[in-house]
């Protein structure tokens, strides 16, 4: 287990320094946060018989800690639950920036920011921390949604099981920048360059059973914008 | 092993048979397929001293097989060519197609495509299948632009490792269409509906020592528009 060194960076450990690529690894807490906060999406690895699973889902960032959530009856849910120990997992978070083209295939590459946790993740039990983690996973996706929704009721809360995994463990990668041709692949006709990569939102399409004219909340609105 | 199913599909195995979420499971080959060659990030799971690791990195889809590269020093491309039994993954991609806002907090989620591949990665030594896996790796990412960039050289490709993974224990996930809201919720006055997500490629930006006015190649101008 790391501890957090001061200085607002996470401690790096033997499996957070990259063998290669040393350059590109951090641990600023700040640039953490930023790289989780500007998605929604992660892939959650665990180990199931032995064998490694990468499954996508959800998540959300409340301070110091992720939560991901699922059935009641999902493997990684159920797993996490059935011990005190909980459930070694590695999630990762990655968006890509942008595609970089070299004039040498080799050089090719992509400009990245990622951030990989390691930890143990444990089911959270408690109740009002269940309801917090819910909103928040809401609210990761879309900004201010879950105030403007029905709140999970009973049955809904016990149906769903809520993962914590604590931000300790952590590393980000990012690339940024242009090619990095070899000199003298300089006067080589190929065009050299990088073609930004974003996620982009398209117009909101209500339900059909929303009332003709309802009106795009405004965090929507500023969504689509993004 | 699984062995293939007749008929255009993946035979489903222990593990790709979900034990939640079934009726979006899918073992279709052309739907694996065209989910794999809508994208060329994945994430790739390994187990390192009994615990997951997953790691963002480049693929590409040659018929029944899936390569990833990574320099010859690297953590899994090392474990992966350490061992005549090769390493024992899951790769994972991923594309998350909308945001699905119910009016419940509960029934919120996302529309998405994602294919899981289970399987042993084998370290590719060929130099012939290396060369191919490494110009799909790009062609995945960009189209056509493989045979516009200079082949790597000899002391490239040394640097190069390549993973090769066979499409043979393989589901897919697939997601789309409105919220799920129930009857009674339907009078609640919150917006209802999806928002559209997609990956959007900005105008390609030359590198700063390309010749000033060179064109950019329709490869490239497609992508763009796309």
């Amino acid at each position: 287990m790391s501890t957090n060194a001061p200085g607002g960076a996470y401690a790096p450990t033997e499996r957070t320094v990259p063998t290669r690529g040393r350059k590109r690894a951090a641990y600023d807490r700040d640039l953490v946060h930023a790289i989780l906060d500007d998605g929604c999406l992660c892939h959650l690895g665990f180990v199931r018989d032995g064998a490694p699973v990468v499954l996508p889902t959800l998540y959300a960032r409340v301070g110091e800690r992720l939560y991901v959530h699922g059935s009641t009856g999902s493997r990684p849910l159920r797993a996490a639950g059935s011990s005190e120990a909980g459930l070694p997992v590695c999630l990762t978070v990655t968006h890509l920036d942008a595609l970089v083209l070299a004039r040498s295939a080799f050089h090719h590459s992509v400009n990245y920011r990622s951030v990989v946790v390691h930890g143990t993740a444990h089911r959270v039990e408690d109740p009002a921390e269940r309801a917090i983690a819910l909103d928040a996973i809401v609210d990761q996706a879309v900004p201010g949604r879950s105030a403007d929704s029905r709140p999970a009721d009973a049955r809904e809360l016990a149906a769903t099981a809520v993962m914590a995994l604590d931000l300790e463990e952590v590393s980000a990668k990012v690339r940024t920048g242009g090619p990095n041709d070899e000199p003298e692949d300089l006067s080589l006709p190929h065009w050299s360059g990088v073609v930004p990569v974003r996620r982009a939102y398209g117009a909101p399409v209500p339900a059909e059973d929303m009332a003709p004219g309802a009106a795009v909340p405004g965090y929507l609105a500023a969504l689509a914008t993004l």
